[in-house]
């Protein structure tokens, strides 16, 4: 009765029922151990007790459900706390705009504020990047499968190589900085460039530190407004509470999206420098941007998580621990030809015969690992558990992807 | 902190924190009579008591909260609701596809099927259309100054005029027709007709019957695509569970949003024939598409109030209370020069000054009543109380219009 | 050994040689009376003598033949020339750009400064319209096969209902006006229209006089540059130089080629108030675009027939010899079904049949008369003499085609 | 009276009157030499003898001037001829298309049919190219101030590196190169690739025969046509007749105009493999495609100069000329930190001091000698003579440019 266009589903084919952390149980009670994360959106695992404690009492006291963009008191408190644990510490002077509880829609309003800005169609993106599927956000995505479906052309984007595309032959930027110097190169003046810092569908792609400051100089120096799309790396994932903190630049417009909400309920925002506010009222909007039950389980997460530096230190050691692992296995015999790469707790391990990622994850489905592949063609085995999972969880799930590895060779 | 682009918050500035049912309360206790329904997101009313019981059930037992396409125990009831109650009764052939959790996202995925199976890029759309915001659904959405906020010249989409815009000096389509049948009209074959069978942000633009029919045979004839966007009209609005139902005829595509979660929580379906399920997997995807906890409020409201036809009926009989109340403001001295027209339960009260509607809505504030306008510049008063408002608070608010209108006389 | 592309030859399977005035003759020496005129190229006729010993003059004493853009002597003379015997009698204020020797240069040059000057990419054209075959002018072109031949959707165009087109069963621009006036309409604001006063490849649709009066009308208030495509209709075609003239509007841009150059020679013109004049230098070029042969010859026949009235007088009273023509041929039994309209010297006789047309244009053929058919679907013999042509040669013209109409029924 | 858009009558400020060979001469008798040839357009030079003598014979015997696309023994004679001495003697299979008689319009015809031939809608492009402004030919186009021009996002079309762009540093088409390759690389799949083997007006940029050889084996594997625009450098321009012959490539749609007169009158050709001639009749025409004057110089052109290779041997002749006086130019103290570059007899002398190039040019004038800059911002001055230049009028005009380096240091 569902169209054919489901996907994950057929990887995975059971009946999922309930959830807790690192653990899915289907409708047999089979338990299933989760490197997925809801891809990236259940950074602090399912069904956390925290969350869901805050959660229930906000649905008891029939608290604001849905609030359009209506003042309540659950999206002040998420905007206060929001405020306090994020954004002044790292002294980021955003304002918060909630452009509809999808990552697409938030991408979708970043990219129209910064061509209202800048009064230029254009948008820079990057090889391999994915950041939606409405119109706006799929212009400026690089899967050729996912762009067909459009079944328009897709305009006003061009691709610049991501760090690292041309395998180092070529120094970084030559290309993209030549372009924007030469009156005759034929590119049409950008008004932004929308970057992953590390791309997640791409294939775990990891944008060095450099490579993102130089780009960050490139967008001031020829008057490009710099979207970094936090979606996916965003609240945590590579370790800070933003992916791009640890290269030292500000951002003008910031997506986030997946893990904002806490809980895997709906919920994102477009953080933008406050000149960049040239928004009419009501010139963008949409029924479901205020998810109010987000609100309450974002801020539970912020309040738990983020009040302090813990949780960047903790991914930042179990990063360490799949590192190890992901290391052994490419040194392994079965691993040959393998590569390994990540940050924070994102990670992909590329096997050069490209049918092996998914011979891979699925024999660790059977094995009850929960994984997935990334990349253009499927070639990367993607590793995104909860930030939240156990030391023993983590080695357990790394040494079942170790044997799948192994009975896959 | 927020953005400028907030809207609603500014008519209504207090800080609301709880609801139930027809009424919202504010942090300092104050009530609120809702003839708004979250924009149609609340057909069953805030926080609706059988609905909230499934809801905490299924929380507290750890269901699946983040699901993306994966199958679940949850997914799997809604599915199956779904089609005993809504689908097969009325013969309707539909698949389900879950396109991302907003009507933008459903809107997105229908233009792009639609693209995709025609091999064609021109949409038709109507005068003072609204399908959502994102790129693709903004260009086929009538008001100017959304548009404008795209950013980039909105191509692909012709405008044709909605029932009645030409004030009844013009047959049905007669433009349409011509340049469908010409060949040397300049208009770019269609994929795809778009429409509201009542505009609802447009002014509550109620088309009659057979403009519909005759659309749909001219879609059949044209061989044309016929999309209902019914996010906002559907689930009861305007009475029978599809607004499209009354005039006999069976789109192609049909988008629904809103209150088909049931419980104000992010859910859309985009729903089409069988035959035109040429998606490949993955081929349109999203975060948030599977929201299951939204599944479950929507299968509690399904088995709630569409097992039967009370609930068409009891929509049809609170609709000719409104109408009652607004033919009486409209003949009353201080309607002077107000028109009303409506379905189910969606009406309007356009006024010929066009301060005056903000006005009336600014007045019923004070008042305690939740009013907003619609149209394109913003002439109309539009009521939209929960289906499930009872004949005494539907009274009330009734009253509380009358006041205001004669107020603001 | 050619492209497959061509299609008059195909029409008229011989080898033409030479030409003189209103006759053709093939390389076997058959004449054939020309109906045609080079698609209204070759209005003062073939190789007209006083315009032949002109350009021999001018290339015997190696005049400049190329000048790109240079100042010349022949360049001078033709700006004079068309000021003092076209521009001035009629207050026209234009100023005079020379964007390419080909019409669709000369459009596609009109669009670009339209745009430019409004900050606005949407552009009105009429149904049935034809304007070239470049990317710019095809957008605006009504022809379903030529738009299909672009290989890209063509946008930022919108056909309007060229006058008649509905019958008459609506008011003037009820729905062009509509569109503008309401914000939620969805058409994007436009820079310009586009319209021919009468549309010769469309099908020789006039518009009336009073038509196009509300048409200037409508672009004055709603602040749309009105641009005149006289490129077949222009240089006396109508009867006055301009076919504007009669209805006494002063359009802010106006393309000319075809007959401009006189003898047949490419060039064209884009003239546009001055205060229109934003060009910067070179903003807009072409290598052909001083076609020094065709100032000379241009500057012949303004001299020629363009010094007093006489040319005019003259074109109305063959016209009104063709319109009797006409109006026997449609009276008859054999023209059952046959209608006929037109304005100075360019006339079509339209049948139900659309078949007939080309029957008509080949039986003619076969009697030595060279007449093409028009229309979207070809159902329109179009007739185009020369303006030169002597009331005996008409005469004979006219009665090939009634022996035609005849020899077909 | 004539528009601001004028450009190369600023830097020569005379009103010419004749010329003759490889001189101009003003109105007031003084004589230049013409380093320029009409942008390409006189490579027989002016009034070329052997042609005016053919064309006068022409026009006295009231041969077809304008003739549409219909059969002439002009145009058989052009056609047998260029089949004769250009086409078979290189093996070139083209199928001839007469798509109007300008550049631009050649070029948009090359576009339209390789676009409908492949299905899809992207081409790709090089840095600095020129193809023409109308807006087919503009989106390819690299100027951002004529890109400016259009007043419309030009879509559709994206830059690669020309040959020598990134100085080296990068090898060849690898970038290119991986976004076909790469699925996830956000490249719309190209139609078609189109490049000048020497960019003229993008700066006298000289592509290496095996980066050309390169291209040609990128588009085979990839799919995608091969169109080069031998506009300004085919007839002769580099020595041989097309300017890709040295490559050893077949392209499979190559466009001419310029020169292919002969005498400078406008006429252009797009040649194509015939199994790409998927044209239907009509579905690209234009009115000044049958310019019959121009067949009948562009015959006597071939003919006269083509027959044997005597044309192609003296061109490089006359280019070693070139070369061995910009040779010690740059080697002069004067001529400090200018670069030259070009092949057969088509030069650039690039200054660092990019307002040198333009003082060069004026002092010329003043000299006598006729030269203009190309280049993105200017800063090459192009040396563009004739083909028929004698040794001594090119040794004339070599001292008159060194003299001028000289005098502007």
């Amino acid at each position: 009765m569902e169209s054919e266009v489901r996907s994950y589903c057929r990887g995975w084919p059971v009946v999922f029922d309930r959830a807790r952390g690192s653990h899915l149980y289907d409708e047999d009670g089979h338990a299933y151990l989760d490197f997925f994360a809801g891809a990236g959106a259940l950074n602090y695992g399912h069904n956390n007790p925290v969350l869901k404690r805050a959660l229930l009492d906000y649905i008891e006291r029939d608290g604001i459900t849905h609030g359009l963009d209506m003042s309540t008191t659950a999206k002040r408190a998420f905007l206060e706390s929001f405020q306090n644990n994020v954004l002044r510490p790292r002294d980021l002077p955003y304002k918060v705009m909630f452009p509809g509880p999808t990552g697409t829609n938030a991408v979708e309003a970043a990219l129209k504020l910064a061509r209202k800005v800048k009064g230029r169609e254009a948008v820079v993106s990057f090889t391999n990047a994915f950041h939606g599927m409405s119109l706006g956000a799929l212009a400026v995505t690089g899967n050729a499968f996912k762009r067909a479906g459009a079944g328009i052309p897709l305009v006003h984007g061009t691709p610049m190589p991501f760090d690292g595309y041309l395998d180092g032959q070529v120094p970084d930027f030559l290309w993209f900085e030549r372009l924007l110097e030469d009156r005759g190169s034929g590119l049409n003046r950008p008004a932004a460039v929308i970057v992953e810092t590390v791309q997640g569908e791409g294939g775990i792609n990891v944008a060095r530190m450099e490579w993102l400051r130089r780009l960050s100089e490139l967008c001031r120096t020829h008057d490009m407004l710099l979207i970094v799309d936090d979606i996916q790396m965003g609240c945590g994932r590579t370790g800070p509470f933003f992916s791009f903190e640890e290269a030292g630049i500000v951002p003008d417009i910031v997506t986030l999206s997946k893990s904002i909400g806490g809980y895997g309920l709906p919920m994102s925002l477009t953080l933008f420098r406050p000149e960049l506010d040239v928004w009419e009222p009501g010139e963008h909007n949409g029924t479901f941007r205020g998810n109010n039950p987000a609100f309450v389980t974002a801020t539970a997460a912020l309040e738990t998580y983020w009040a302090d530096g813990q949780m960047e230190k903790q991914t930042l050691a179990r990063g360490e621990q799949v590192e190890q692992a992901l290391s052994a296995i490419c040194e392994e015999g079965a691993g040959h030809g393998a590569r390994y790469r990540g940050r924070g707790l994102v990670w992909g391990l590329e096997f050069a015969d490209r049918a092996r990622a998914s011979a891979v994850c699925a024999r660790a489905f059977e094995l009850g690992l929960l994984v997935e592949t990334s990349g253009p063609v499927g070639e990367v085995v993607k590793l995104l558990p909860a930030l939240t999972i156990s030391p023993d969880e983590l080695d357990e799930g790394l040494r079942i992807l170790a044997r799948a590895v192994r009975e896959t060779a």
